[in-house]
């Protein structure tokens, strides 16, 4: 019995080939902070530790998840900036555009609470060498936890889920641009390395009960299966 | 500007319903076996070793890939078997269903090159508790390597890949089956979870150089990913 499935057309069309990087080996600095309640003190916090990065060479600097803000719902409505409205309504990003040009390094600056309307999300914004904003993500896979008696905690309450995957072309390749959650569902990392993403970015913020364990497999399983950094 | 992409219904239809597996808790037994160029004494071999793992209280019995012949493309031709042809022209999967029928076991039976009209393939038989042949699985990905100077394996001198992904209900749950690299493609195992499978069975034959630090990566990243054992 002949079947209609034609597997050879199954592949069609095929994934995009990766393109080239423009350097093919550079240095990255990821940024671990400690957060306050000063949200001017964890711009300066920041910033300084991206200058840090900088001056002992990397060219790409990551900051973590949620870092101008204590992680939770009661802070994140008050920290939310707006980011669309410009750098005058948003001191965060206008700080990461400011030294992403000052120092010539691209930046994918963690994420912070953004208003946009009357929605709240959990976004990162990605800056070129050039101080412009090339990408802003909305985090897609909001976290929402409940261990009946013991931990409940949910994004949900106060955040809404970005809509679109991110993939940016900045100075040092093609980048796959994820926030915590967002790496636990393969298809994103999936669609970034058919669409010729070089590296994934996954700016996190976890427990560090389970997070070790989780991440570490996480991310090795991701790189492996889609042959990425 | 409003999308015509609508993410809710990027989820519709839904990943099929989990079923229940029949029995919650069961025993598996993993056969290794060493093979030798003898096929009758292999044969001979993997029944006691079935016999032993059944004995100690396994419902579930797995045997490796090419278990009845020497790994190379050599033997192939030499040692397959005309599954299809029915038990007298198949001594491999003879034992296998009177073994599974004597001893009231789930059995997935490693594979056996199998001959099929002009093709050879590495296929996997799946034996039910009454010894009734449940499901065939010929290698999807056939394993192809070339290290210039240092090593070259090229599975597909001989062999045909298979076509079809291969999920069966047995008496210990709704089971997806791939054969070693098969492994190594994550949609094998999500189309496998999303279409219900408890349990995915990868009988492999690989080297121990980078073998143990490769397969426990793949095996955890599969059960993560898809939450299935």
């Amino acid at each position: 019995m002949a079947s209609s499935f034609k597997p050879e057309q199954a592949r069609v069309p095929p994934a995009i080939q990766l393109p080239t990087p423009p350097i093919s080996k550079f240095m990255i600095g990821l940024c671990q902070l400690s957060v306050t309640d000063d949200k001017e003190r964890n711009i300066l916090h920041a910033r300084t530790a991206i200058v840090e990065a900088a001056e002992k060479g990397a060219k790409l600097v990551l900051l973590p998840e949620i870092w101008n803000s204590p992680y939770s719902n009661d802070s994140f409505p008050v920290y939310a900036e707006d980011i669309d409205a410009g750098f005058d309504k948003s001191p965060s990003t206008a700080m990461l555009s400011e030294v992403a040009r000052l120092l010539k390094v691209t930046i994918i600056g963690g994420s912070i609470p953004e208003r946009s309307g009357d929605k709240l999300y959990n976004t990162c914004c990605v800056f070129g060498t050039d101080g412009e904003l090339k990408a802003k993500h909305r985090k897609l896979h909001l976290f929402d936890i409940d261990v009946p008696g013991e931990f409940s905690f949910m994004e949900s309450d106060t955040l809404t889920a970005g809509e679109t995957p991110t993939i940016v072309d900045t100075e040092v390749g093609r980048i796959g641009i994820g926030i915590c959650h967002d790496i636990r569902f393969q298809e994103l990392a999936m669609l970034y390395a058919a669409r010729g993403a070089h590296l994934l970015c996954y700016p996190g913020a976890f427990n560090m009960t389970t997070g070790a364990l989780l991440w570490e497999l996480l991310q090795r399983a991701r790189a492996m299966d889609n042959q990425v950094r």
